[in-house]
């Protein structure tokens, strides 16, 4: 066989998860809670699969379900998106920014994407036959430079990826952003597929800055979510994408034909647990108390740590513990320290390596101590 | 936007189900049971919720679900496959088959499909810039016609789908079918991609001739099946695919970015729900019984019937009653009679119409009586 992505390996988040496994390292490499969701969400979906709720939904997800994002989007950012022809519930977050690139990036089309970036876009975006265009977010402060997207935006550019809060950096765009971004692609036809999956967990008081919050850029967005980050579900796959009409309407051309529909109990469970906003107002609080926690409990360490700002990730220099490659370094701090962390150099194409982890601090307060307990005493 | 799929619109199921939900018809149109799955197949997910199965699998699946479709596998069709390299557990046959193609199908690749065709298809493989090379099955036999096959196979042939038992024609093939597929493709490099979704619902004591019944085919096959159809659960979402290790490779370099992985706790119901082999065993009988009540209430109307050897649908001619295109039919038939079925045409990317449309009988038996008695009634 030929094959079509003869680049790709297996996703840095698998091997490390599996490597963890093996060592019995404690995991603070995959994004994923140790700890479970609630009960109430379980007792909805049991309650829906007896009721008969088994078959297939609508193709483009339940209607309470897209009620119930249609109010928390505009609740929250203030665009209203009509809940027939501009919510489709998708089968997590990567679905939909896989079917968005799919139904809208065209063979030679170039794609605009931020390094370090999460490690599904670019291929997802290669096997359309587009061109992946890498803007360089740098430690420490990973801020874009948008004087280079300018410089990048050219006639073929077709879509422009972004994420925040973002993984893996932990960085949160401000407004100014969106207004450069705005500016930028004014009266290009260039579509913003924005990720916004950790749209709920932002610290310090700051902003989400949700395209949705800005109507000139969410009139050319498609904006992807998910509810694995923000009901501590990552296992069950369900997301959806909101965006205006004409975008949603390629979307749903894809989508019909790639997954067709999602999980229907689980559906109408997240349409009943949407319900009570504060299930999702409270994830920064949260999370930002275990952002705290673990960041003070790696005090006495030698790792330097770079601002958290959201997600539920923390990056870490290590150059004081070692000199050598970040891969090298996580393999041997899984097998030898027990703990697992991911490598930022798996976020660049050129494997472009600053000497900085990311570690996942969704965890009980119980793993992350355990985890900087063996963290701080490399010397 | 300048679309990717211009001719696509929104599949005929949508937009039949749509309408019989709007006009209270009974919707023998769309594929699904109006009866509920098993109690205890709820218990099982509600226990694994419960038991914290909720966050990210294994990206090829669950090990116990891969174990159990491995034994089935096996025990079924004596095909041994390796459970770590040779089985991915999907997002439903649709992602399933969408996936094959984008990690398979170059562009300007050849694609065979033998029409009447899913309509999930064709647009796959357009999507990859690949062409599709269509095959006619005529009725009323609706036999492939092997002569034509040999003849449009050609050095760009990458990929030949087949289904069967086969959706919407209701035929399935026989061993000398497959030892036709198998002798015109060896040597080839061509890849079959084999979608039996409805391998247990094969009537009359046929048997149902899977690829991995024919190790030569095996070899070069990706086999596409689901567990909505077998357990009653079309909206669960949960397919998987096996295929020898070199297709399975590429397969999951695109699965792994396309949807990642699968709903967690209901991967881990059905790996229990497996267990009893009498489950999935027992399924022709009870829709050979739907099927042998369908027929027989429709004895005395002016609707021809056509064989119907396996899956749950049932072809019939009503050129006794009207001639009129089948979507004009079908129309008419939701609107006027209350009972919604699918045209035939919809499954020709010329709409060739034979007159014929195509009923699902995964009703409960009220159901089924209640619509033939307004089929009885046309005249
Ligand atoms: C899809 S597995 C990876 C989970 C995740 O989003 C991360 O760890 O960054
Ligand atoms: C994906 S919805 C269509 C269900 C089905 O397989 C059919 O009705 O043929």
């Amino acid at each position: 066989v030929v094959s079509r992505l003869p680049s790709v390996g297996t996703t840095i988040f698998t091997v490390m998860s599996k490597l963890a496994q093996e060592c019995g390292a404690i995991n603070l490499s995959q994004g994923y809670p140790d700890f479970n969701a609630d009960d109430l969400l379980f007792e909805r979906v049991a309650h829906w699969m007896r009721a008969g709720a088994n078959q297939y939904p609508p193709m483009a997800g339940v209607p309470a379900l897209r009620e119930a994002i249609a109010r928390k989007v505009e609740a929250l950012y203030g665009t209203a998106y009509d809940v027939d022809s501009e919510i489709t519930v998708t089968a997590g977050a990567t679905q939909a920014l896989f079917t968005a690139v799919a139904a809208l990036v065209h063979p030679g089309d170039e794609v605009i994407v931020f390094e370090p970036v999460y490690d599904s876009y670019a291929p997802a975006v290669e096997l359309q036959g587009g061109k992946v265009v890498r803007m360089r977010l740098c430690a420490p402060d990973y801020r874009p430079d948008w004087a280079a997207v300018a410089a990048a935006i050219g006639p073929r550019t077709r879509m422009i990826m972004i994420n925040s809060p973002h993984n893996p950096t932990a960085t949160v765009w401000g407004a100014e952003d969106m207004a450069r971004l705005a500016e930028l692609t004014r009266g290009t036809g260039i579509v913003v597929v924005s990720d916004e999956v950790y749209e709920h967990i932002v610290f310090d008081g700051a902003c989400h800055e949700s395209c949705a919050r800005h109507p000139e850029l969410a009139a050319r967005s498609l904006i992807v979510s998910s509810f694995g980050k923000t009901y501590h579900i990552t296992g069950w796959k369900v997301g959806y994408v909101v965006g205006p009409r004409e975008l949603m309407a390629e979307f749903r051309k894809v989508h019909q034909f790639n997954v067709f529909t999602v999980n229907t109990p689980a559906q109408h469970a997240l349409a009943d647990y949407m319900a009570d906003a504060a299930r999702h107002l409270k994830l920064a609080a949260f999370y930002e108390a275990k952002r705290d926690f673990f960041r003070d409990a790696l005090g006495g360490s030698l790792f330097e740590l770079l601002p958290s700002r959201g997600t539920y990730f923390q990056l870490a220099r290590y150059r004081a513990i070692a000199d050598e490659p970040d891969s090298v370094f996580c393999q041997r701090l899984t097998r030898e320290t027990g703990v697992a962390a991911i490598p930022v150099s798996a976020f660049f194409a050129d494997g472009h390596d600053e000497r900085v982890v990311r570690f996942c601090f969704a965890k009980n307060e119980d793993t992350l101590a355990r985890a900087c307990e063996r963290l701080r005493a490399l010397a």
